[in-house]
């Protein structure tokens, strides 16, 4: 017998229907000899509905009673999805974050959890009820306040209840069949991944492929959890998320990301010196605003240096100002900005292992006249910044030079 | 400077006009130099949402689960409107049912509330915040499960965090200027009463006067909490529930009321023995049926007996099932039902001290040819079982009589 999580995201429990399709595949998993814990999401716009009335009400809300306002779409879901699987003659048991345990520092709105006391949870499961929990949200130490784990939260919930109850698996369901190659809206020749590690989901889900939150894949990581990535639609097996192991390193490139929520600003001709670097970017993270890739370059002479970075579209006016603001008090000419360029990366773990994997990205990009403004590498990753207009083309050319397809 | 309680309905929170509505009388009770706590209960319509998604997934959904369902509207309605109130320059903190420490046992959808250990809220309102409570829920002893207090149960929330707080007043925010002398809709010259006991109003609130919830008066009546049943659509006084005073004594009759909800049941001709009352009602009693009027005629021979009694309409069958059964083990001949009847009913306190009032009533629809089918009385109350078409002519004519109008 095997102890299952599924987490069920907002499309998958947006109606009635869905939530009765829920149940069956939960009655599926307990008919096949496992024990399941389902944890769900809010029903698909419940969220955003929410949001709106807050932001009628006030331009900013309190965050604690916004977390209060949030976490009540989540509750509805897994009351309603523990009903029909009650109704499908199984015992099922709702349980909201803190009833679950989920304790949580008091970031309202982007809390941490910082453990799980799933006390609850192991004996309703061992008195044979499913366990329905509800996502996204928590509760501070002491139980006194309820806390949100911020967008995506529901599966870092999942896996971290997966985690805390030992659980032998942790799926994730989703409105996708899984992992792939790359966006099949751009390829439609991309390909879903069997398998896939840890460190390239990261990599993917921080880069834009929106399928796994990326604290719950360092989670994952952390605590060992093997995830699935499937679709709550069909019952195809979808992707694994898993240790690496040798057969992964094997393959050079595992697949394709873009994220086209970039802009790039350059501060141009710094007089350089020791610090200036630290002094800007201590500024930026102060303003809340997170970077993303970084480059400097210095001046023939040596006397003035560039420094140009990457930081999400919706936080660029903010960047602006602050970066303006230093920029003049290090004695910089200008600053400029770019906001139609995209990021396009190749991720793999085969790349620790092998050479030539960048320089090859680069010359399929200039083999197609994409000029290359930034370059960012990791240990199973190489990220490009190009012109935004490119990046189809780029990911298509990409996807063909490393042989991705079926 | 005084503490107050204010309540408000399900219309009084509406949409997000009305919160804002709700937020700014908020903000002139606390600029008048009060401390304010707020009871809210879920938007209007709501609750009958949930009830409706719960119902579309099966008919008989777990009651648990229910609690978590149907507690998510007025946590919701909390947090918008302390934002609301913060938006308004003022500190405000929304509280759910657990946080108010609502403790109540565990009956599931109908939880009787056991104690308050309002040491949040003290701490909240010393600290100068407005304390805006999620109505209608609770959580059990331990806070492992939440409940719900039944319909109308936010009243009663905010009855009992005024008698845990020693609040000086409770208003009771509603969509009606007060209590009147009875409906308005059907007696035009129906009056606001200024002023009236908490025995009145319990028995006008049973009656179908749907003003205060039942239990909300009887708890206010045991804590002596002063209470004001006032409209959040105008500043108009409101009428005062307190304890009977001398004033009160002088007038027979405050109101009248009328319960259209009644079916009617007779048991026809029982052979008549000790316990066959017993017997019968027992039964029901059994089947959660709360009956309301009973009466019993022995036959002039004395060798059998007639049982009438009144349920409420929508537990008519289940009623018959259960009096049928028990009909035929006692040997009855049949039993009768009849559900065109309404139930017709005058309340004062002065009844107590003036006699001949239910004669007069007795008289009063006799001479407008209206036949009662069954009497019962209570110390301040008389009730008539009425032909169902009659209700509005025996509200009018008593009215009339009893000298109600402004």
């Amino acid at each position: 017998m095997s102890l299952i999580v599924q987490k069920y995201g907002g499309t998958s429990v947006g109606n009635i229907e869905r939530i009765k399709a829920v149940a069956e595949r939960v009655a599926k998993t307990i008919k096949e000899g496992n024990q399941v814990i389902v944890v769900v999401s809010a029903m698909a716009g419940e969220t955003d509905k929410l949001i709106g009335l807050a932001q009628q009400i006030s331009p900013n809300p309190g965050e604690r009673e916004m977390d209060m306002l949030l976490s009540s779409g989540e509750r509805v879901t897994s009351a309603l999805t523990a009903m029909a699987i009650e109704a499908l003659g199984h015992k099922a048991r709702a349980f909201t974050g803190r009833q679950a345990g989920i304790i949580t520092n008091t970031m309202h709105t982007k809390a941490r959890i910082e453990k799980i006391s799933g006390e609850r949870i192991k004996k309703a499961i061992a008195e044979g009820y499913a366990v329905v929990i509800a996502g996204f949200q928590g509760v501070t130490e002491g139980e006194s306040d309820v806390t949100t784990l911020g967008r995506g939260g529901s599966d870092l919930s999942a896996v971290a209840v997966a985690a805390a109850t030992n659980a032998d698996l942790c799926e994730i369901y989703t409105d996708v069949d899984g992992v792939y190659t790359t966006d099949p809206n751009i390829v439609p020749e991309a390909r879903k991944l069997e398998k896939i590690s840890y460190e390239e989901m990261l990599e993917l889900a921080s880069l834009g492929a929106k399928v796994l939150q990326t604290r719950s894949v360092e989670f994952a990581k952390k605590f060992k959890v093997p995830v699935v990535v499937r679709s709550s639609f069909n019952y195809n097996p979808g992707t694994l998320v898993v240790e690496e192991d040798k057969e992964m390193e094997n393959v050079v490139v595992s697949g394709i990301a873009y994220d086209k929520n970039q802009t790039k600003i350059t501060v141009v001709n710094v007089p350089d010196k020791p610090g200036i670097a630290a002094r800007l970017f201590d500024t930026i993270a102060a303003a809340n605003v997170v970077v993303d890739m970084i480059v400097q370059n210095i001046s023939s002479d040596g006397k003035f240096a560039d420094i140009s970075f990457t930081v999400p579209k919706t936080d660029t006016k903010k960047a602006l100002e602050v970066t303006e603001a230093v920029a003049k008090e290090l004695g910089a000419e200008r600053v400029d900005k770019r906001e139609d360029t995209s990021k396009v990366s190749i991720i793999g773990v085969g790349m620790r292992t092998h050479s030539g994997v960048a320089a090859k990205m680069f010359q399929v990009l200039a083999g197609h006249n994409i000029n290359i403004m930034m370059i960012s590498t990791s240990e199973i990753k190489v990220s490009c910044v190009i012109d935004l207009k490119f990046t189809e083309l780029a990911v298509r050319v990409l996807h063909e030079a490393f042989e991705l397809a079926g």
